[in-house]
């Protein structure tokens, strides 16, 4: 098959792309669409305000002009989806952001979801978004890991926060299952749903997927 | 890959099962999970009432307990998803219901769905897991066919009331995608789409696509 | 007055049953319609799954072909309402669930309720329910007592964590009004309300007293 | 059975209270609570305005704390619900509002319910109720007669009108039960409902009904 | 500027009013409205219960037909809005409450609102009118001082509970704004809001600032 | 008083921010804070799709640090409150969008809004917005003037086809206040509010009354 998806990090951060890219081995089938990701090279090093995330749009738009004939489906790896719906605007393909698809694949698997934030100040843009989504009733409740960007590549310091506050969620909130409020969280994914023993949601993932069946159908929109 | 998604037509109508195999075309990569589509036996021809739904969970129950060994994940191909937390109860392997995933795909297409139903009876059954789904924000309407299973089978008939109950979605009730609110109607999806410009879910396809990344990432969830 | 309502308990258990029984004796008002409790022989001990929950639907619809024309009103007395709207299907006399009259009833008792679940693995299945419904802005929680049946017979123990759960529900969650979450607790009630102070309804004599309405009103509804 | 259940109609319109007891008839059962219907001398001619139902409150209060000790339970028979959180503070036996119970009612008989208003104006009064009630998702459409009180009592043009609206509510507006938005309009639930063929409900029956089984239980609540 | 804006304190308290006053001294710009604050004599000495809010009503509806030609626009300043919509039925000029503006400005300053409430007793009653004005997906949660009238004035003691209720809202309950539950809180205001460093509403001044606006537009609403 | 508000037409059409000054003459009080309103020299002629709206929101940011200090509060004057969430990061004094202003007025005025858009493609974005904010539970309906922006200076054509639209809210969809989806209606709005008989919001108005208040008040909120 020679249909391809590009799944595009919208902060400049490497690392973060390269865990998404190892994130995406599984889904990458012998004979199915091929699965590039690719760094916003104009990207902050992390989308955590309000400004971060309206600020890569116009990049964010570049890129899908540059690249728009060479891909089929394009996914947005920020759980803030930002400039998701300008780039469907500007293209007939299909755009898909994770946290949508992160969100409603959650509901797929439990009937209250948690989310875990990397930082508190992003929970009132999440929760903004999970209104204009229409599934604020199926919430739990988000909560924030509250560690800095350098915290997070601490593998224990993380994982440990991870746990804390999921089994809160899980426990006091009473999530069934969770979404990973971060495409850069994708590396605790498995090691955390063990330990929790509820379904816990990769956003890239869950919209990769979604994206994969988007191509083979060849589900081109009419642009607005 | 040898992983295998089973798509289950609980009704016991072979023309809709073989419809839905022809719309799994598209989906079965090369190399990919295979699909295979299956016809309950003991379903009715349709399902058209609230007893049709509950009459089927048992012998779903049965072929799942039969099969839950050779398949990686199931697909329950009724718009009313029969049986679908029963059946998530008594498998770790990942079972999607064709609704929950049709209207959570046509949440990702546009803000407002309009929902096709073939029968006017089958609205208020189909509202209320609308609204046990968390989503009742997002519907524009949903409208019947009002058309016999034996006028189903007519071509032109269907297409040209499909046509008109789609219209009166988009137009009167500002639907900006469409649901189609039956496995059996998937033939009529890409030129439904095409006449009327805004994208119309097939539910089955967006299930199977969905399930296509739940078994390329192995995700077993425990059961209760 | 001939008019008669027959309160069916979907498990096996006869204990329960006569709770039940007992419970209705301030219902059974001489020269009003009488009041039948019966066990649905086919149900299972208790119903703690939503495999238990649709695995009675069948028996309860024979129950119901075999005692319809001897009885003027149903009572489902589960909590789960299994089968609700297929019994609603198979007659046009009035069907009432315990689940949905008593969370209106509370309704109009407190502006927000709490629900005293037995098993925490109920509360997804309740929460959905509740959805449905459509009035889950009026939920402050639902906790569970974490009990098994056969603690639930232990008297003191169960009615001393009815007490927590239910000064929880009043103190941390703000609820103005419990719901039993189970036909099985009616024992408790009186007490637990003159404890908390706040009104505590058991969802069968609400339905009960709703079906004495319908039965008087001879109110028969067309089924679909 | 020496309980008593007093039905209060607010306005001071003795043919609707006489309309009112007519329709108590089949819920006096020998042996049952007695139900006496009585008019509220104070009250305007009829509650039309936000105005006429704030200024029946204080007579209501002062006919409550004359009667509470005469009683057992008292419903509210105007489907404003006028004072009726006031009068809940005031007693600690039942006070039911016709609004609410006819409204919960509706929704064990329907997924969706139309209500019929007689004056335009009312409407968005009613709708603010609706949702303090937490309801609003059940509601298809609310839609007024557009009759005057002299006009009212005209049988057949009432009907003619309540038919037209009926057929509206049922057929554009998915309504699958009518909740009648008055006392005043219980002649005509029966007639309605077999012309329609969907349950029509007279809310004054749904809450008598509804205090007749709290009286049986004896079921005080402490006042606040 | 010959326009005139009147604020009602509905309750008698003198102490009160004095307060709102001195709130106001901010919004009396030099050439625009002048703003009078007045008390109503027949108002309990606060108004704490559902009844205190219905008895004032009527001498509301006095006060505003006396002085409705020597004002062009009035607030109800009492965090019940008693009489809201009644005194909008009684004239053209705008009629504001402060409870409405408090809310709806706070949803101009945070994404989640906490409300904080002098008695535990009216919350129930506050989150009625919440549901009532649609915006109960934007609350965080509402606790109370519970203190009574006579310790509200003691300045320390308030304070810190008014710290301490406004930090566990905040940092419990994710409120990102709080909202005065009691038009008597206002001399916190600044002070609250400076300690927490979450913007702090006194509903009075949101209320007012709108009439301002009001006023300067002659904005007048034909009566019902 | 030296307080500045600073009004910002994020589209580059100088006859817009004419009528948008023309339009504030009225909340110009002598002595009260001054009102400026200002053209984005890099704004779109018209704010018509996500695109354009999220491309202003860069030199929005550029205006507000080059003017932060200049002004006391700013009023984004573009009905899709582009931006709006950036710029409160961006500064600690109070930045207004019409949207919500003139939607949270429009909820003082009556009790359920309805929404004149010029375009049919922007009413998906406008949900989307009222559903973030919380509110769509008020939303009669949204209907479309289906005008391009040439025809909008007609004036004739124009306000036959608001009257049109605004008939059609009040009459068919129960809207009991409109608002203005657009800036540049402003210039209808007295007109069509005395043809309709319900009130119409501009909604610059509507933020500017708001954002006088809050000079007065001058209440900074601290920037995220």
């Amino acid at each position: 098959m020679a249909e391809k998806i590009l799944v595009i990090n919208p902060n400049s951060s490497e690392t973060v792309t390269q865990a998404i890219d190892a994130a995406m081995a599984p889904l990458r089938i012998e004979g199915g669409p091929s699965i590039k990701c690719t760094t916003l090279a104009e990207g902050p090093p992390g989308i955590e305000s309000q400004q971060d995330a309206d600020r890569v749009i116009a990049p964010l738009l570049g890129l899908l002009r540059r690249e728009e004939r060479n891909y089929d489906a394009f996914v947005l790896a920020c759980y803030s989806d930002p400039g998701l719906f300008s780039m469907r605007e500007a293209t007939r393909k299909p755009v898909l952001g994770i946290a949508e698809c992160g969100l409603f694949t959650a509901c797929t698997l439990g009937q209250k979801f948690g989310v875990i934030a990397i930082l508190r100040k992003a929970i009132p843009r999440h929760l903004r978004y999970l209104a204009a989504l229409g599934i604020s009733g199926r919430l739990a409740a988000e909560m924030p890991l509250d560690l800095g960007v350098a915290q997070l590549s601490d593998g224990p310091r993380t994982f440990a926060r991870l746990l804390e506050v999921g089994q809160a969620l899980r426990d006091s909130h009473g999530a069934d299952v969770l979404v990973l409020g971060c495409a850069g969280m994708t590396t605790y994914r498995q090691k955390l749903q063990a330990a929790l023993k509820i379904p816990v949601v990769d956003p890239t993932q869950a919209a990769v997927s979604m994206a994969i069946g988007r191509v083979c159908l060849k589900w081109h929109v009419a642009a607005e």
